[in-house]
């Protein structure tokens, strides 16, 4: 297992969906930064469960306790690791015996993996219940990034065939982040939100899931941030996007839509503006040659439907070795679309602040 | 700059398009294992610049010579280095002043990030040409890795609007692999040649690129190979995919359509087949949880426009600090994608053996 | 900073004295191992404070707390994380304002990297008390060999000017191994111990304190493990045993006697026995090219004397820019050497276990 | 095999004893910085063989070619390769058959991990030769070291039983260190010289070898450099230096000497001096908690007699699996000390630059 990321601010991130505690060690960070406790909690609210709407700063439960590295709110240099203790653990008898994985879970390649020793407890490390710790680390970075005028934000860019508004990729307004940053249903165009929900309510009432796609923006960013090859901005972005459970795809600038189009529609042309070199279009996310080019950095990653959905599914009996036929029970959200929102800001972060000088 | 990639099997990209050589060390590979110079050597031909349809397996230029690591064909253990030296160096003047970045290349974001000290000379670093030993590299990886079984192939799955037929993704027989890994213009059904060929035509009567997608799979990998979260397989080969250049975008099994998709519609039902367990579809492209569930690993990354048009393109003279205009000479490639298919083959090795233990 | 230690199996260690807790997150542990936790427990006692002769396994302070990564003592191959709760924290006031640094302590070096903003309650996180999550760690690491065939053992080599016996460098029994693993006072020659109780005690009645080395010794381990150069078995192991904090200086089989040796002496005789090969001698400390040849790993590390002392010392005022003398108060540990014993263990284990495939 | 270092400026050693070249990468270097060729020359000479007591500045033998990472004498930020061809390669029949390997040598240990399939000719990548590309490698980083007020010395210790005098740990004058950095039998006292050439005479008189020490001394260090635990300074310079075949022990300040020693004596008493605080001694080689103090560093290393002597040893044949032994014809150095000091400095140089920010 290799849940670490980066080699300047290290995350390490542990815990078990019905362990004892979850959590996440950042090594690295910057000692005498003050760090508004608060805003951490904001981002943790919204990506919690339980909530409709609106975000609440405070939520007992996944509240996390920071054990070192911070003193006073501020950085001390040291390691800090929080802590989000599991209250849902039962000391009971259970069964760590995986008898009909899950499709489009991670049971059955876990089991391989893991010669069936992982916790298999409500998905064990690969519950999303992990992502709290990281947005935990997400948003402890956002904070020392802002100082330097790097703002994040992401918004659902589309549920299923319901779409946001875009960026626009050349100008992205500080009031649009600050909203986006603290909406638990993130979107640019409002309007949006009542035909995504039913969108969702149209796949719960289906006992099935639907997917949906998030585009983030990165602004601030100097030019000349980033490496040619394979420590390019693309590819360590890719690598923390990826890191979250359920992406499938990871595009900047036009992506995928670049592979139709001609090169003098996807050249972004410069221009001088205030003094400043700039692009007239942003086809390109804001990165030319794996290096940052002083626009802002967008991409979008595609996210699959929960895999979790209350209709009989296919699936095989590991210990009688025989096909099967399973039905998960419980409640499951039938899209993490939203609450995904604030992992990828998160996830940004991480990957930014470990290609700062 | 970190042009450094992998942290079991190391490979370290050295060169300048207009410097002495350019080359590769490969650190970590296995001892004793031997390797046939002449199928890496077709590889290194269908990368290669000024064919046409067919492979060569020798081309004097672009020959890479081994340095070390190897010994009658057989690895030694020790780092490999293979040179390729660069015959067109002009040893007279030149400038190394940058006057007007080229759109969609990353004259601009290189300027900024080395003090205008990098070498500019035919894209320096930045060339295309570093591709070479990437394919040298995966060459090598590739042949290790069919000893284990593991077999690579790609195919340009579109130019334009022109599409191929795509990988049946749950098997994918051997022959086409075969086929595949020795075209020079790789593609499932032969008959889209002369649509995308054409493609490329009406974009260069335009004095225009056109861009595409490559598609990859990766069969012949057991289940249980990768990590979750940061190291999972998807994170690691999108890292090595976009140290390709002109790559914005990678997706996973059926990647960004997955948004568009039910859970009911988009998990893979688990069988059993000849005792071994499968999926009936394989949208997840053969990993869930970031780990491989035993069927193929297939993804699909898209490949932007030529930056370089013979037409008249809007940019910034940075000595004068003004607007200008500025005009391309000299042959280039109209679409890359027919040559970028064996480099994508080659970043999908140096990803999977970094994953084997 | 950077508490962070190997790249198969990783550890993270955090935590400040004073702070809220303090622990480690090893992520690469191999699924499946059963964890005797008791063992594990012995050997924090032997580090811990406030005990005499003997090591007693269950102390309830210094109790790791294990979050993640192990159900019913088995690892699931998830990342564990063990914390142990600090219960001296104080909640009240306190200034974290350094005036007078420590001479031979951390106090004036951290001062200045971490801007005056580091925790430099009781040491922060340059604590000796950060040693406890290393020992726990190596503890776990160890059983892990153990079931491999390989042990470690260290002893007190010395203490001043009071040496104990050497190991016996081709051939180290069991027996030796199982006894030094338990001590509290690890010595190979039992009768050494009270003269060395009584080098520390004058130590102590000066108000002063005192140095020595641990000699530690690998057994078990097949020729092949390592690599040539930067990744060489004395590198690694190296780099881990400078982690331990007060060790100044690390060396392999006859180490710096080597340097006064000629070639005939040093050179260690190949001869087969029992049909393997093996070295008459071991001054090369079981590691030939940075690679181990079948015999013990052999090291000694220096520990300086306990940098803190009850005599008035010379030191600076960093507030009042100003000469000052300095007296420190609170009893303290006039040779740490005895429960640095375990440590080097603990550390030994985690560099050779990330030298293992 | 893992023949890289460093993790800003990443170094990447190849190459072969008579393989066709050997050579490093460096990726990592910071654009802009002019490169004195002529100094990085004059390193090398002091390393090379052949030479009597002058250092040559241009040796066409082991002449390193730069492919690529420099333009006009200019770092370009690009990864820079040097090549050193090998010219003493035979192209005709040899077997890579290993029959007795030589005590004190990686033959054995490199035969067990490479499976018989490394390259044995002249020790392979084993051989000292190696240390030419380290030494290139070093002494540009040097440069760019210098530039920070950074400088690096070393000089014979002792050989054998005779010694040099050591460096004055708390003032170490430029002027020392640039004659020393001239030096190819690099002493601060120069009347050793006769004395040490004596000893090793003796040595080879006797068919012997003979080893020794080297001290090394960073100045112009800033306070501050470093981190705790396990990339402390003595930590990362440690893993470098044990990268040097032959080195078998590294100790920072007074080292195994402090074992001995009581606190009131090891403690480096803090004074102001001129505004800034120093110590009055440097017990600790200038290094508290794994972070420098802004004294000089200072550490040694014990150089083992070289493995190759004239005189008939013991041994095993590993085809016939009996006892044998074994005559090494050919001339071989009696003692590699004075080469060692331009490696020393050279790896302490890819330490340090990798510790600073």
């Amino acid at each position: 297992m290799s849940s670490t990321y980066g080699d300047k601010v290290k995350i390490s991130v542990f815990g078990e969906s019905h362990g004892n505690g979850i959590g996440v060690v950042i090594d690295g960070l910057p000692a005498g930064v003050k760090i508004d406790m608060d805003k951490v909690l904001v981002q943790m609210a919204r990506r919690a469960p339980g909530k409709d709407k609106t975000a609440t700063p405070r939520l007992e439960k996944d509240f996390p306790k920071v054990l070192s590295g911070m003193l006073d709110n501020t950085l001390t240099g040291a390691p800090l690791c929080a802590v989000i203790e599991n209250t849902n653990t039962r000391s009971g008898d259970y069964g760590n015996l995986l008898s009909c994985p899950r499709p489009g879970h991670s049971d059955y390649a876990a089991f391989v993996k893991y010669n069936a020793s992982n916790d298999i407890r409500g998905g064990g490390h690969f519950s999303g219940r992990l992502t709290a710790p990281i947005v935990f680390a997400g948003a402890v970075c956002r904070q020392i990034l802002e100082q330097k005028g790097i703002k994040i934000a992401a918004h659902i860019s589309s549920i299923g065939s319901v779409c946001d508004e875009q960026f626009n990729p050349v100008e992205i307004e500080d009031k649009l982040i600050e909203k986006l940053n603290l909406s638990s249903f993130a979107l640019i165009d409002d309007s949006a939100e009542q035909k995504m929900r039913d969108e969702v309510e149209k796949a719960r009432t289906s006992l099935d899931s639907v997917g949906g796609t998030i585009e983030c923006a990165i602004t601030g960013i100097d030019a000349g941030v980033g490496d040619p090859m394979f420590d390019g901005v693309e590819g360590v972005i890719a690598k923390a996007v990826f890191g979250v459970p359920a992406i499938k795809g990871v595009e900047f600038g036009k992506g995928f839509e670049l592979a139709k189009m001609r090169g003098s529609q996807s050249n972004d042309p410069f221009r001088y503006k205030d003094g400043k070199v700039v692009t007239e279009t942003n086809n390109m996310g804001g990165i030319l040659g794996g290096i940052t080019n002083g626009m802002p950095v967008i991409f979008r990653a595609a996210v699959k439907p929960t895999p979790s959905i209350s209709q009989k599914q296919k699936t095989v009996d590991l210990q009688k070795k025989e096909n099967a036929e399973l039905e998960i029970h419980g409640r499951h959200d039938p899209c993490i679309v939203p609450r995904a929102v604030p992992v990828i800001e998160a996830v940004a972060a991480l990957a930014i602040i470990n290609m700062m000088d």
